[in-house]
């Protein structure tokens, strides 16, 4: 019997979703618990694995079992040996033929920065930070040139497995929240941004590396258009450091709805 | 010179506000990140002491030092010095006659709770859980009996070391967010409720045990009318337990316009 489950994690404690002989990983603490449940080993495979401190706000597994538990019990039973960073948030049967990573048609990821003239505290960990003011419409111009389908080789780390770099992204939004009273030296607000991706697939840091550039044009560091010549150079030396993994959700896979799968991604989606 | 600070932390790793033996306490960490800065020991006082695993969004103290530095210099000077989980947000000067808990006319306080079938994960430690549906409703017909000037001995914890028990309660907004797809099991969607609460002062776990009971009638466990008997009961046993400090945030005191300390709490204001 196949189950599918829905997890999400707070990925600051761990050193990402793939197992590693360390064993502090969230592929790790989620085998050894389904392992304590079921009185079986498990082998899980995932949607899309998350790097060292990003988080996931429902990520997708799928594992086999000769078990045959109704679907509740496998939330619960789970996660009672879970830390309580990590937790199961539904679970479901499904046939053979679905495949966690292979049946996703679309991947969402959120990225969330801190614009403020103070480093993170209260969310230390959960978000990103800039210290200038960033230009709304200048990044808006620049993420336009990144829509559809591109080779996007200029934003893929060097050890990225993916086949081929072309991906297609359908979809980025960006919005500022919490706008305060101006600060008193640098008459600008603190306020939060939140980008959203959507896309086919994602190469290895690739979300990170674009957070790089849009930062580097919502600064002013670099025009718009130099989003265009960054992305047709088809170089990772053309593009901005690597950015932070610490404002980075990945929001989970979606699928064809005939697999039946819930299609929320828990209360989370609108946190910051 | 008498030097004001706003202070944002993360309660999670902290045994609370006050110094301790232990030195583990948002307070040791303060006052030692102000003596590396100022080359002489400092000693602050605080607004309102938080629990153990209670988050401040702007905590203010303030402490003398003969050292005329500017205010920026202390922001960013003591930061330095401070783990990544506390930060001071704003600096200023303040007349002898300041005092950051004797000036205070008002505190505000936040409770972030998640209502879901499932316990928090991606925000443990920053939400309160409930994985029953609340009514909305009925919570604000008993927060309603709580506004006013009112004996809150009820709400009170026994090492309370206010000199009075009348406290001015005069704002309870509640308010619910993130609504998603209803849960297959449940029939009921997992949200996150936010309770604000603005009082003159407040006593030990006042809002913890205030919310104990808010929880308790919106869970339907007691009519909306229980507040109002707990409230005349004038005696702990007749309220609910007191709620866990997770999901609590110190918004921070309100002072005087003229003394002219920044009114914002950090973009943090409208975080779950």
């Amino acid at each position: 019997m196949r189950v599918a489950l829905g997890v999400s994690y707070n990925g600051q404690a761990y050193s990402g979703w793939q197992s590693q002989l360390s064993g502090n990983t969230i592929q790790d603490k989620l085998e050894a618990a389904l392992a304590r449940f079921a009185t079986h080993p498990v082998s899980t495979l995932c949607a899309g694995r998350t790097d060292a401190g990003v988080h996931g706000l429902m990520q997708v597994v799928h594992f086999d079992t000769p078990l045959n538990r109704p679907p509740s019990s496998w939330v619960r039973g789970t996660n009672t040996f879970l830390p309580a960073d990590i937790a199961v948030q539904w679970a479901s049967h499904v046939p053979d033929g679905f495949h966690s990573r292979a049946s996703a048609v679309a991947r969402r990821y959120a990225y969330v920065l801190l614009q403020s003239p103070v480093r993170p505290s209260v969310d230390a960990g959960r978000v990103g930070w800039v210290y200038h003011p960033l230009d709304h419409a200048a990044m808006r111009q620049a993420a336009d040139y990144l829509l559809g389908e591109h080779d996007f080789t200029s934003f893929r780390a060097s050890a990225c497995q993916a086949k081929s770099p072309v991906k297609t992204l359908t979809r980025i939004d960006i919005t500022r929240r919490g706008l305060g009273e101006p600060h008193a030296e640098l008459g600008w607000s603190p306020c939060y941004w939140r980008f959203e991706f959507e896309a086919n697939a994602f190469l290895h840091h690739m979300i990170r590396n674009l957070m790089g550039c849009l930062v580097a044009i919502g600064r002013g560091d670099q025009p718009p258009e130099w989003m265009q010549q960054v992305l047709q150079a088809r170089s990772r030396d053309a593009a901005a450091p690597t950015f932070s993994p610490d404002g980075l959700y990945f929001q989970g896979p979606v699928y064809d709805a005939a697999w039946g799968l819930p299609q929320r991604t828990a209360a989370y989606d609108w946190l910051p």
